[in-house]
């Protein structure tokens, strides 16, 4: 095999090659892949065809595996058929042979399963990767995207290379918003024109969205004029509205032709965009009249018309309606696709489930990480330091809160100078409230979340709550009082801290409801910040109950 | 109006009336409606109707009012069609007239906005039951079943007799199980037959899941044998497998017919299953062979053969994979429906998408409700004691770690005597170290729910997670200390404190990265209990590194 594994790089000595063929030789004998894909990714693929041919047969392989997998056919296309053949050739019987060895020579461990993650991470190590481009060439596109994502910056680029021009654009479809935009802001803007291209428009829009603005015009730029004025209407809605989730595949059709017409019409077509589940019926200013079930054509008979077969109560979307409330409608009601209007009635496209189902995973993703301040983090590999600077905002603000609470307490410094089984203590109290209300936080947002709690039902929900505060206030207060009368041997700071915890759980109960109400009334989103401030109000009671009682009593 | 509101029922007088006709004219010019209701209940359709045409024509209303809407229509059947005129054309009329007036005698701040849901309320509170009905009939099943959940249980149950029978059914599907399971406990199986026969198979099944087991076992009972039968190979698969989730509508067809005849074939069958966006070709012994998409249909020419037009690489779900796993493939791949093999390859059934979305949605309300120990609270307004009942168990668990952590701090009980200011900073050390480790630990969660995770990459992670640790270690430590120095001009102990921050937040790092994969390995949930362990990590090392420091430096 022509490359030793050598981690040590000899930097130095490349400056002292004369001619890119000795440098790359020379790259390629030492190991140095990184430096050997970089020299090569800056040649025309006429250049590297000419140094290919140069190259002694075993480093040519070795020399084709750092060539990305948009730049290899072209390459190719400029090599001797006879060349071309034996290269290919040779390739594939390198590839197979460390496939076949892939598992002894770095995996370590023989119990380690031999996943695709695991695949490509020894290709990486091997410098093997256009048996990382085989591979790819096997998935499924979203596969290839939750691959790029289980890896960190470097190899992400690298591994991205591998993937075909035609398939790059479905694979950036599936890729997380995050990872999708540092991707593509390292594609060159050929590469990611040509990319775009392969978009549906909906996905386009929102990767446009989340590119430089400058990127974005020009790949608009690069468009027709009548995909470019499509896009730009599209553009004109804000992400996470209808019109930002919809796409203009739909099929349109007139209430007065016929059914047979029709299906003539649509065999013309040849094919039609998935989810299709119906059709929409426009009238001739493109006003929109009704839905025509697919299903519901296939069993209709060639001499109906259409005004016929389609429903007319089917209420359509309109575009500025909030993409949560769109993917309520569509679980609720268990949409497939539904047409989306402007103001004036017109139909401008179509939602299909694909869209809403990424909408409602998010929904999901978005109450979990936003409880602990990671919002926008999609990207698990997201540079140390980008993802230190977001998360640093969390724990500021966590500090502040900690810094009340140690306030509370410091107002007490004096008791707990005398009694310091109070110190030991305290913790327990500001703890169970602590949890006590993130249990009712927690049902509170999601109520609020899917609209079942408003301003009528709260009362109940309120009292409902405090109940059972009470009964797990009761309960718990005597157990903690038991244990704390077992360890200290003290009656006073048993009933001290029973009384502590039962007011803590209350009041735990009474912000689990209050809190996230208040801030929603504000317009904050409580998933995001309910539960730091939640915790601020139940350390604070908890601490100042327990030392306070304290004090009164015992000084 | 023939109800007067009167808060203080007088329940003593009821007793005296002699005939069941004295009884409901005295409960009903009292507005003691609940008493009404019972009665109406116990009796008869008939018997209803004979005492209807013997109340006095305002009192016939507010009876009506009382009656539900399963019942309603047998009570209509018996009168005579001039009084079933005048009634029902009375009843419009109140109903209408009192909706009218509905916001200005009990809503009291007159801000308040008319929301479906308050109507409701307002038409309980003044027994005007009728009008709830009316206003049910407007609605889609999924929003009424939005309403019932918005509901506490007694209300909930007199609302529910508003629905009509024949959409029972469709509501009851849409109701969250917890609430789906309550309500059906309530109705008598005459009822719950009636609704179960408008079910989906799929649906169906979830609800014998949801009922004791004789429960379900009536309900299956009462099935011909057919569909029985069909329901019991269901039940046979567990809840949360592609067999549990699957339907049996699909349309199934051979291969060697030709695309002329199918549609001849799907126009006698007039309908298709909604979210029919394939049909399924089997051979003469059903086995799977392929699928054919509907729209690939209606753009084919009759001569085609089906056999011609199916795509035979569509990949079949096998009955046994997880939920999960099927929720994960309809979402990379944009699928609407898929079908499902047993393990010989049979077509069992299919799945569509509104049940993958119902799927999704669970595991992102699992993900947020899992973390505060509600994983199974679907219900807002289950029963108190029910509710304190489940929540109990988790504050038991975080009591033991709360104690922990006191322990910890008992340790030192000699220094914080000595020193009291470290009792005032110490929950400042194990917060920050808290709040670090959740968000790496739900960063972690995360990647392992997407299966981006894996063994090849935790190293990676875990070196990424620990320079961010590192960095925003220094940068609170430096900061928290600063303060410290501030309020205690002490400088050892900012320099303390700075360590223990320091500590933590590595520990946290790894704690958050360590436990989940930890607990997924030894087959627990860790969205469920990786918070608390997390926690009770960080609260020790905290207190355990803060003050043995302290111990070590300050004495």
């Amino acid at each position: 095999m022509p490359l030793k594994r050598d981690p040590h790089h000899q930097r130095d000595h490349h400056e002292s090659a004369a001619t890119e063929i000795d440098q790359l030789s020379e790259m390629l004998s030492q190991d140095q892949s990184k430096h050997a894909r970089r020299l090569l990714k800056s040649m025309h693929p006429a250049k590297i065809a000419s140094l290919l041919e140069r190259l002694p047969r075993e480093q040519r392989v070795a020399a084709l595996h750092q060539i990305d997998a948009r730049t290899e056919p072209k390459v190719l296309a400029q090599l001797s058929p006879a060349l071309r053949t034996q290269l290919t050739w040779d390739l594939d019987a390198d590839s197979d042979s460390s496939r076949d060895t892939g598992s002894d020579p770095d995996a370590g461990s023989g119990e380690e399963p031999e996943t695709q993650l695991n695949l490509v991470l020894d290709a990486l190590d091997q410098g093997k990767l256009k048996r990382i481009a085989k591979l790819f060439r096997k998935l499924h596109p979203a596969r290839i995207a939750g691959l790029l994502e289980s890896l960190p910056a470097t190899e992400r680029a690298r591994v991205w290379d591998m993937v075909e021009s035609e398939r790059s654009a479905k694979v950036l479809r599936h890729l997380h918003e995050e990872v999708r935009r540092r991707l593509a802001a390292e594609m060159d803007l050929e590469h990611l024109v040509e990319a775009a291209r392969g978009l549906e428009p909906d996905d386009l829009v929102d990767l446009i969205q989340d590119l430089p603005t400058a990127t974005g015009r020009q790949i608009l730029d690069a468009m027709d004029q009548r995909e470019r004025e499509r896009l730009q209407s599209m553009l004109s809605y804000p992400e996470d509205t209808a019109g930002g989730l919809m796409n203009m595949d739909q099929v349109a059709v007139r209430g007065n032709i016929g059914v047979g017409t029709l299906l003539r019409y649509l065999r013309l077509r040849e094919e039609l965009p998935p989810n299709t589940d119906k059709l929409f019926v426009i009238d001739r200013r493109h006003q929109y009249q009704g839905i025509l079930r697919t299903e519901r054509l296939l069993t209709a008979r060639p001499e109906q018309s259409i005004a016929e077969l389609m429903e007319t109560d089917f209420e359509p979307v309109p575009a500025d309606q909030s993409s949560d409330a769109v993917a309520q409608r569509f679980e609720e009601e268990d949409l497939s696709s539904a047409p989306v209007i402007d103001a004036d009635g017109r139909l401008l496209g179509r939602i299909t489930i694909d869209d809403v189902v990424d909408v409602i995973r998010e929904q999901g993703a978005r109450a979990l990480t936003g409880m602990t301040g990671l919002d926008e983090e999609t990207d698990m590999f997201a540079p140390v330091l980008a993802s230190s600077r977001r998360r640093a905002v969390w724990l500021g603000i966590n500090l502040i809160t900690a810094f009340l609470a140690a306030w509370v307490i410091g107002l007490f410094e004096g008791t707990l100078e005398q009694v310091v089984a109070l110190a030991v203590l305290m913790p327990i109290v500001a703890s169970m409230g602590g949890i006590a209300g993130s249990q009712t936080l927690t049902l509170v947002i999601r109520g609020l979340a899917t609209g079942q709690l408003g301003r009528s039902n709260t009362r109940i929900l309120l009292l409902k709550e405090m109940g059972i505060g009470l009964l797990n206030g009761l309960l718990w207060a005597l157990v903690v009082a038991a244990l704390a009368i077992l360890w200290f041997g003290n009656w006073t700071i048993g009933a001290i801290i029973a009384v502590a915890i039962l007011l803590n759980l209350l009041c735990a109960a009474l912000s689990g409801v209050a809190i996230p109400l208040l801030m929603s009334r504000l317009g904050i989103d409580p998933a995001l910040a309910g539960s730091v401030v939640l915790t601020t109000v139940t350390d604070i009671v908890g601490f100042f109950a327990f030392l306070g009682l304290a004090t009164l009593i015992l000084l």
